[in-house]
């Protein structure tokens, strides 16, 4: 039986979560802070692991799964790092390192979406399956993929927030939010887009309002492409957005309707259902996502 | 060092290649026969084999790289199998059974693409590369890809032919040619689409004409939702439509264009030159694949 402590981040664009558990999952200590400048939010998280450890005993392995971009690859010179971030201080920021020296315990450090499907593949609605997508559908946009059983590094990290799909002007003459890519799938379908759009929060829509056919569209034709790509096994969706509770239907239909008999297998065709899914770990996963890294890098 | 015999085969739409080859990639003995019904191709197959059996000895595994879609999943009850091909007569044919009862020698199954990326991997443009993505653009669109080593497989296999993109009809009214989702990469990009567009094939076309420019918007269009999704570490393209030599460099060009500063890695952004190449083993990264199979099988 596994009896180790493990620590956790979950590291946001707004709050830093840390706690320690347990191999059963078990939560037994949690503090959280805010995501300010990085050395005083990484000052904060280390002391709560330091205090955590004279209480609790040793930690065995630290595991972070954070906001990106960054280099989850552990034989890349930046592995560690959060990359090109638009967030103000966080660009090249070194998360691992000051964790690694001042706990001296490994750690793995991988992207939230990334973490989250691992999570899944463990504990949530994939569990078992040896190739799996989450996506996280809220405030921005972002996905994770396990393809037999490893996730999906390569030079970077998925970011499957940002590729492009169908944008009929005529039917949605608005143009997206995205920066880089104004109207790739996080320009037209995040949280954001969707108030941009509408001109009131997603929460405040009615859930009859076409604001969700037009978000189940974007999303069925990204899950088209996932599923062409990728073919997964199930594909997981959370966040904010997914939290309405009319859209997972919606999804699935024109998911349906947009592959038109195409990928013919059962699995995906007969049983949308099973295979678009609501995250299994909804609020949580990230964290459980920051064990399970932690758990392989003990 | 590998004396073994290895028997491959290269599947295609209009023509099956047998050889024998060894270790080092020599090709031993070759035939060809057209793909006509599934029971005259597969016996031609095999009576080459077990006659080049008796001339040169034992063959160690048979690798089989042929169009799909089919069930490369060794675990599948449906494995060896052609699934729902248009192709007349081809749907639910076992391309495994036959030749594993009668050869009675370990026999691997993938698809064309998947093939090439394999082979790419191992003696290609992708040589050493763990993480690899390798399309067709020609009568067809499809693409292969490797993470961490391993193949994608999931359900089923890669379907990236068929992804969908943004298709602005103001600039270009094709409504494209696929016969499930009309205006999905292949439906626009493949050579069939260029003719039916253009009017004239487009190796008939001048360098100079616009179609290229096009072809190479649709092209970039598509890797970069692949980079997005799966990170690859290098995307090789091959097939007839990408003989065209003015079109690589068109596609670097948009590809950098469209994707306007994201994913800020210097192999990206710094080196498309080597991050989108031409197939290093031009006209038989198919047959190679088969061998990597098969290798791998025996």
């Amino acid at each position: 039986m596994d009896t180790k402590l493990y620590a956790t981040i979950e590291g946001g664009g707004t709050k830093f979560i840390c706690a320690v558990m347990d191999a059963e999952r078990r939560i037994l200590t949690e503090a959280r802070f805010p995501c300010q400048n990085p050395s005083e939010t990484i000052a904060n998280c280390l002391n709560f692991f330091l205090t955590t450890q004279s209480q609790l005993g040793s930690l065995s392995a630290l595991g972070i799964a954070s906001f990106g971009p960054l280099d989850p690859r552990p034989d890349s010179p930046n592995f560690g790092k959060i990359l090109a971030t638009p967030k103000p201080g966080w660009a090249n920021t070194d998360l691992v390192t000051p964790f690694a020296q001042a706990l001296a315990i490994p750690v793995a450090f991988d992207t939230d979406v990334n973490s989250a499907v691992l999570a899944e593949s463990l504990w949530g609605a994939g569990k078992g399956l040896k190739n799996l997508v989450y996506y996280t559908i809220g405030t921005g946009i972002g996905g994770g993929a396990i393809v037999e059983n490893k996730l999906i590094h390569g030079l970077m990290h998925p970011e499957m927030g940002h590729i492009l799909l169908p944008h009929d002007y005529t039917h949605d003459p608005f143009p997206g939010i995205c920066p880089f890519h104004r109207d790739c799938f996080e320009g037209l379908a995040s949280g954001p887009a969707i108030e941009a759009r509408w001109g009131q929060k997603g929460s405040d829509l009615p859930t009859s309002h076409p604001a969700w056919q037009l978000e189940a569209h974007y999303i069925a034709l990204a899950l088209v492409n996932t599923a062409c790509t990728l073919a997964p096994e199930r594909i997981i969706l959370g966040g904010g957005v997914m939290a309405q509770e009319q859209l997972l239907p919606m999804v699935r239909a024109e998911f349906l309707k947009i592959l038109n008999g195409y990928l013919q297998i059962p699995a995906i065709l007969a049983d949308v259902d099973t295979y678009i899914v609501p995250s299994g770990l909804a609020g949580i996963a990230g964290l459980y996502g920051a064990l399970a890294l932690a758990m392989q890098a003990a």
